[in-house]
Parts: C-alpha cells; sequence; structure tokens
C-alpha cells in the first residue's frame, strides 16, 4: 500500500499521515549506480534498438566516454502507426547482450502493462514515456514490482499532474522513481519542445525524488542538445538522458536529435566542467569505478 | 490489414494505395443510432456511474429530455490516485440494466488493453479518453474488435496527431471511429480547457470520420455548456457528449461542468433550433421512434 | 476620472464603489447603429485599405450583403518591418470617401497615441489590435476621446487580462468599448489561432460590455470563417469582424484569409438563420433601415 | 535605412543584400561596459524606483556585489489601471543622481514614443518591455536614437517574431540591440512565466545580437533566480537582468520575485564559477576596474 508516498493528501498540508521526508531519495540501480545522490548521473543510447551491432557499437562509446547507463527502446511509441515501432523481443535479448558486455545497467521503455513480466531481467529501470505518463493501469503494474522507474513529464503536464502521476506508482508499492523533464509542449515551433527548465528546481523544492533531463527530446536538434544539458545541470538536475546514434542521419527515429559519439564525449566534458561549478561530480561508470578500485579508492555507490 | 484507412502516407498526398473516400462515414450504433449523417446524435449521463439508482434515474431523465444514447464511466482515469476510480465491474452490471431500461445506447471509457473482454456486450461505444489517446497498445487492442470507439482529443494533441491516433484504430481492422474534440490545454485558466472549436470545420474537411464535441470537459463550467453545445452544432458537429448528473453538487467527479436534467432539457431545445438553422436536426431516440414508428412513418437510422 | 468602470477593485468583490451594473452597455455609433443589445452587428471590409477604388467597391458589396460597419485599415502593423505598412493619410481619405458613398460607419485601427488628432472625423471605431492591447499609453489616448473603442484581445492574453485593458479605457474616460475574441496563440498549427469561443459566454457574463468576434484572424483561412461565424453567433456573441476582399488572391494582407464579396453574402444569409434560432437577428444596415423607413417602421437603433 | 541588417529578406536566404555578419555585435554602453562579448554582464537593481533612498541603497549593494548596470523603471507597465504605475520624470532624476553616485549605466523602460527626448541623458539603455515588443512605433522612435535598445521577447513571441522585432529598430537606423528572453507564456501555472532556455543557443546561433536572460520575470519566485541565472549562463547567455530590492516584502512591484542583496551576491558567486566553467568570466564593474586599474591592469572593454 504504498510506504514513501509523495504527498498523502495532495490538495491539503494538513493530517498528512506520511510527512515528506526531508532526505532525498537516492535509487540504486544494480548495486552500481545511484540516481539522486551527489553525482550526477549520465544516461546515454539510441533511440530505438536498431540491430544489434549498432547497440553494441553504441553501448561501448557512450560507456568509453563516460555514461554510467545505457538507454534503448525495443518497443516504440510513434504518432504514426506506419513508423517504424522497434524491434520487440529481438532488442530486450541485445539490450541484455549489451549489458553483459558493457556493465552498464540498461533503461528501456514499458509501453504496455502486460509486458512487466517480459522487462524482467532485462530492464534495470523501466521508462514510462511522456504519452503514458497517465496510463493509469501501467502506473499501477509497474508500481508492483521492484525495478526503478523512470517517469518522463506528460507533454502538457503540470508540475503537480506529474507528481501525482509518481504518486500512482509509489501508491501502488514501488517507491523508487525518477522523475525526468524532456520538454513541454508550447506555442514556439523553433525547437521540438521547450524544456521547462524551472521545473528542476521547482522539483527539487517540491519532491524528495530524483530529476533528471532529456535534453534530446526537449530540443529535437542535435546543436541545441549540449547547451540544454549543461543548463540542466546548473540548475540543479541529478542526471541527464541523451539520444546518441553512431550515425544520428541514418536513425530509424529521432536522428535530428541524437549526437554522435564524439559529440557526447564533448557533451561529458562540458559537462564535467558545470557540475564542479555547482559543487557536484558527474558519477563514474562501472569501467572508471573499476579503474579506480584498482588504484585503492572506494567505489561512490 | 485495416480496409478503411484514413490515410495511407500520412505525410504525402502522392501515391496513396487508398484514397480518402468522398462519403462521409456514418457509424450505426445497435441498429438504432447512426452518427456521422444528417442527424446530430446527443450522447448524455453522469461522469461515473455512482450507483444503481442515479444511474437508471439519470438515464430515464436524459432520454426524457431526447438523448440518444447514455454515457457513463465505471473506469475513471483521475489525476490523483486517491480521488474516486469508478466501481469497475459492478458498474458495467448496472449500465447493462439502465440500456434495458432506457433502449439507450452504451458509450463508457477503456483504460486498459487486457479490458475489451470485459467490456464486450456492455459497451456499444467503447471511448478512449483524452489521457489514452496516444496509448498504442489500447488503440491497437480496440482496433481488433467491431465495437465502435469514441476517441477523445488529447489535451495537447494537434489535429494531426488525432487523426493519426484514429489511423492506429483503422489499421488495426476497426473502421468505425468517432472523434471527439474536447478542449485542449492553454494558457487560460479562466476554463477549464480551451475548446477549439475550429478543429471541428478541419476534421470535417480532413477526414470522412463523424467528429462530436464534448462541451462539459472543455468549459469545466455548467453555465458554459449550452452556449459551447449550440456552438458546436453552427460549426458542423455531428453530435454532443453532455455531462448530466441528477444532483451536480453531490457528484463524486466532474461536478461543475455536469448539468441537471433539467438544464439538459432546455439544451436540447435550444441545440434543436441551431440544428434546424443549419439544415439539420437531432437525431430522436428509441422512444421517439417508437412513437414515429406507431405513427406509420420510417425509422431515421 | 472613469465614471463608468467595470470593476473598481480587480482583485476583490468588496468595497467596490461602483457596483457592476446589471444592464449591457449598448453603444451607439453614428447614432445608426447600436453595438451590444438585442441586433447582431456585422463589420466588413479589406484588411487594409489598398486604393480607392477597391475599397469603394468592397464598401458597396458588403453593404449589399448585409454589413453595417465598414473595416479597413490605414496603418497596420506588420511582423516584418519589410512588409506593407498601409497607405496612412491617403487611405484615411480614401474611407471617408467610402463612408459618404455607402452610409457606413468607420471601423479602422490606431497603433499610435499620436495619432488621435489624425483619426478625428475619420474613425467612427477606433480598433485597438492585439499586439497594442496592452499598450498603455495607447488605451489612455483613446480613453480621452468619445470615439467607442473596439479593443482586441492579445494573442495571449487572459480573458482578466483583456477587462483590465479595457478598464484602462475606461478609467481614462471613455465608457464605449467594444471587446472582440480574435483566436489565441496555441501549440496547435492547423489554424492560424485559436479561436477562444468559450471567452464569449465568460466575457458576457464578466462585464457589461458588448462582445464580438474576429472569425478571419481567428482561423487564417477563408473556409473556415463562415462555420466561425455561426458558432460566434451561437454562442452569444453581439458582432462580427469580418475581412472581405474583392479578389483575396491579390490582397497585400491577410489574403489567405478574407472571403470573396459572395462568399461574404453566402455568411450573412446563414449568420441571419443562427441569430434568429438564439433569439436574436443580424442589424440592418443603413440602406436596408431606408428601406424600412420608406415602408413607415421605426428605426432600430 | 538600417547599415547592420539582421535579415534583408527575411524569408529568404536567397539574395540578401546584406550577409548576416559572422561576427557577434558587441555593444558598448557609455564606454565601460561590452554587452556581447566574452565577458557577462550582471544588470541588477529595484523593478520600480520606489523613492531616492531605496534606489541608491540598491544601486550601492548591487555594485558591491558585481553588478555592471543599474536597472530602475520609471514608467511601469502594469495590467490593472489602478496599480502602481511608477515615480515618472522623478525617477528619472533619481536614476541619474544614482549613476552619479555609483558610475554604473542605467537601463530604464520607455514605454511611450513620445518620451524618445525625455529619456535622453538619462538612459544608457532603453528597455522595451514584453507587452511592446510588437509596438511598432516605438519601435521605430528608438531606432531614430544611438542609445543601445535592450529588447524584451512578448509572452507569446515567437523567436523569429523577436527577431522581427528587432528588425525594426536596426533597419531604422539603430544597430545596437540587445535581444532579452524572459519566460514565455505557457500552460504551466507553477512558475509566473516558462523561461525558454533552449531560446539563447537558437537565437545565438540566427544573430549576431547579444542575448541575456532575466530570471526573475521568467520565474516570479525569489527561490528560483538563482537556478536559472546559472542556467542561462550554462547555455550561453550574455548577462543577466536581475530584480534586487533592499526589503523585496514591501515592494510596490514584483516582490515576490525580487532578490535581497545578499541573496543576490551569492547568486553572482556561483553565476561566477558556472561562467568560468564555460569559459568565460563575469565583466567587472567600474568600482572593480578602478582597483584593476591602480594596480596597473587595462580596461576590459
Amino acid at each position: 500500500m504504498g510506504h514513501r508516498l509523495l504527498y498523502r493528501h495532495p490538495d491539503s498540508s494538513v493530517g498528512s499521515s506520511t510527512p515528506r521526508p526531508c532526505a532525498p531519495t537516492v535509487i540504486s540501480v544494480r548495486d552500481c549506480v545511484a540516481v539522486g545522490g551527489t553525482d550526477i548521473v549520465l544516461i546515454a543510447g539510441p533511440c530505438a534498438v536498431e540491430g544489434r551491432d549498432m547497440l553494441l557499437d553504441t553501448a561501448r562509446a557512450v560507456r568509453r566516454a563516460g555514461a554510467c547507463m545505457l538507454r534503448g527502446g525495443a518497443y516504440k511509441p510513434r504518432t504514426s502507426p506506419y513508423d517504424f515501432r522497434g524491434l520487440g523481443e529481438d532488442a530486450l535479448a541485445m539490450l541484455v547482450e549489451a549489458r553483459a558486455a558493457t556493465d552498464l545497467p540498461i533503461v528501456t521503455e514499458i509501453m504496455d502493462p502486460r509486458h512487466v513480466d517480459r522487462m524482467h531481467g532485462v530492464a534495470d529501470v523501466l521508462q514510462i514515456g511522456a504519452r503514458n505518463m497517465q496510463n493509469y493501469p501501467l502506473l499501477d503494474e509497474v508500481g508492483r514490482v521492484t525495478t526503478p522507474v523512470l517517469l518522463k513529464r506528460g507533454l502538457s503536464a503540470t508540475i503537480r499532474e506529474l507528481l501525482l502521476a509518481a504518486e500512482y506508482v509509489l501508491a501502488a508499492g514501488n517507491p523508487t522513481v525518477i522523475l525526468c523533464e524532456r520538454g513541454i509542449r508550447t506555442f514556439e515551433t523553433g525547437t521540438r519542445n521547450t524544456l521547462d527548465i524551472s521545473a528542476i528546481p521547482v522539483l527539487k523544492s517540491e519532491t524528495h525524488l530524483p530529476v533528471i533531463v532529456d535534453p534530446s527530446h526537449a530540443s529535437g536538434r542535435a546543436a541545441l542538445v549540449t547547451p540544454l544539458a549543461l543548463a540542466a545541470i546548473a540548475a540543479g538536475a541529478d542526471g541527464l538522458l541523451v539520444e546518441v546514434h553512431p550515425c544520428p542521419r541514418d536513425a530509424k527515429s529521432d536522428g535530428d536529435q541524437s549526437l554522435t559519439p564524439v559529440a557526447f564525449a564533448d557533451l561529458v566534458r562540458r559537462a564535467d566542467a558545470v557540475a564542479t561549478a555547482v559543487g557536484r561530480r558527474l558519477m563514474p561508470n562501472a569501467a572508471e569505478w573499476r579503474r579506480t578500485l584498482i588504484a585503492g579508492v572506494a567505489c561512490p555507490a
């Protein structure tokens, strides 16, 4: 019945049976990544898993650049039914292989409440996309498992609605929700969406949950991803979710907003400087930990 | 798959293998209501089924006033998990009873792709709510049955995205989709949503599917429902979906925007005058047909 | 100053020194048109005055069709400084001539607070465009004269902000303000703007001022103008402001949304039917009055 | 006739008689501040000039903290005519005195095209507010003088419309325009406006003009000003415009979003770290220059 609720009575500050905890929730993923602590988490990978080789190549490249989790969609929500809708179960197997090859935990989207079992053992973080933020049967189902949930804000969801959607997951029993600002829909057509940068400090003040940012969907344009990523860190985000593709021009979806591995490595370098400027650091990934451990320093997680 | 597609290649007017039919699609419900023809269809009833008696009372009242279908939610999508979420299967049984008592076909919302079987024999029209307009597993499932689908526009969905969501249902094999404009989210806070009245003539020009309007959700205020209903008919809508509650003050959801049966009867009277002014008429309901048939005139359907 | 304020203390219902009058304000223009009474007022004409002949032709055509005032811009606000910005003082002289030829009062836009004198004797109604709704020096200046003001809602102005902009004019001493809903800016790109049809009943309930609608700017597409015009009347509008051009294809501005004289005559015919359905009628124009007076019936104004 | 236009033919990339310069425009204010160069410019001060003492106190405090220009409104655009509308000419005299006392150049808003002469000798930068972004007579007038113009983006203006508004000023002859992103109007009500952080890199790529950010109006809440300020610098802004009041609780306007001098000093310290992280630095102000000059180092401007 939900032991770690955001709000007990969302419209009232009176009579709250479980007062909001003061301490931020830090979510551990595979015991090697901690989301919501001091370190900033970089999640990167292709929009969709398009094949075994492209996935492995991308996974290795983003790990080398400094990502500590791998994203990649097996089931893709697409505006048109005739667009590429993902490789489905084949992609799940490829994700397992990519994790084995890189030690990067897997973040992948779940669209269907009937897929929770199928995702077990594959997804280290279950992503709920913007279109499904208020898909309540789906929120109920991911609330019944222990896998952390990355919940994206809907295109026209208010901050309060995002928090109440998270509350569905918590109320169903899963306290590990990562909130994700990914741009809202406005009148401006110069960018795909409008990154609501203010949502970061607002969410950080109103909830104990981690808050990350997806600068790729927010902007829709590769040239804007790095400036928005840096802005997100400066504004207090706990992590980034970035689309990286070995050859964005050939991507089956979201090519315009995907970074090349080289551009992503540049983003990481610059993000590191901004993180330091705000008193944080980027979370090292498995490869770096190993090096660090060999050198005799304790694991950060 | 899909023998009656809206668009074959949605971004191109060239090479369409199934050109858009010129004739409007008229959707027959229980062989007694025709949506999308000359007659304007009134669907009315409570937001949620709150009990057996209130449902029967409301059903009889809206039939008397002139409605030709009954709406009522068994499963309610609610922004907060702690709000009333509907009576579920108990409500389905009550809807069956109300239909038997009034001859009004039932329009009720489906939120979960696993509920299609459960809705069989209850729902004469399956409503997809605004939050689920891009819930693709759900669209796929309702596309596999023959029950007509009432598809509400998402809060921030463009007209093109609404058409492509309908396309999911058609592509899966169900050609009977009724589109519903129910207000979009804008900066204006004086009304719950902003009814996009222009969407009616735009949709009517871009698709062959019927287009109805929900003035209750669009406005969020009972005093605005009738002016918006009249405007919708003047702009070319094929029907209205109106929330009516025997005692709006006591409603468990959406009381502010629900009409009393008396106010609904007044809406019908005025809607009838506007329908006539634009060369149409309100579709008579079962009770009126019976009277008409006794008088020797043919059924309109 | 200001003897007929909308609100005395806009944020408070307490202590209002001048309570809101119950009776609607009816604004008389040149003693022959009454805006805000039972009759619905049609204002039509070109976006911009492009020349003497086109203006006279259009004025005669819209009078013949049933318009009771002539619109036409001498000074045009344009998004780009390189677009056609109007004929200025030459256009003012043409408007005077068109009024003499047709007896139609003139509605024309004022953009500059220094132009009030220049507009005297030309403008029977001073239009404030959407971009200038919160141009306070301009509102102050038109508040110091007795010419009625047609105040358009800003692209992203709330209903409350529109009322407070009107309040500037009233507070400066001019109680004759006509409010105009002309579409707001939203995410939807299928139409130029989104006509906020709900604003009509909301404004009618919150103020005593007349409310008219501009379906041309709201839609941006000629094919949508008539459906929106009918919807506006059904929702309770006191008048319409419609762009008509003898040859829309050749218009120097807003050609896409301008009706031909023939299409406008069709709009008037259909608007008349809807007006009757809601218990009103279209206001006859000077030509019709003369005919009516000859037949011995009293003037409506 | 405009010797340094943004675009010659804004809708066409062909035939541009004055191709876009590659070098950024650096605008010199009183020969001691350079906007648009490597250094980031901090402009701070009260929303409105409320009196002589509060202005001098604030000016000294923001100079001490590191601001290099002083903002303060003499003429305030207010949504309601009954709100405090500024001290007018009295405030202009106070601004002159504050400049003399602190050496900080003055940024103040002009609302009326008839006020250009009156502002001469007072305003070192003429601010055009969001409500007046498309007030073309005003843009024309400030285009005829040589004082730099700080042009704020309208509440619902697209990036393209902001550029075309700047083009009015440039086309009239004044090439010194500073663009200011200050939040746009969206559906989100958790913040006063939504800071469009993406507009910064988009504007920097599409124009040679400097781009600054107003985090105070964007958020409407003091607690959000610093995170947004840091985000703006990380995203590439050339400066910040920040509201500071000696006692925000007592401010006659915008108290909720004003920082105390102490909070502003903290913002400056943190902004300095982020500026360094992105390879820039904060521009020193007159007081610091003097110290620097005494120490024998050249002026940065």
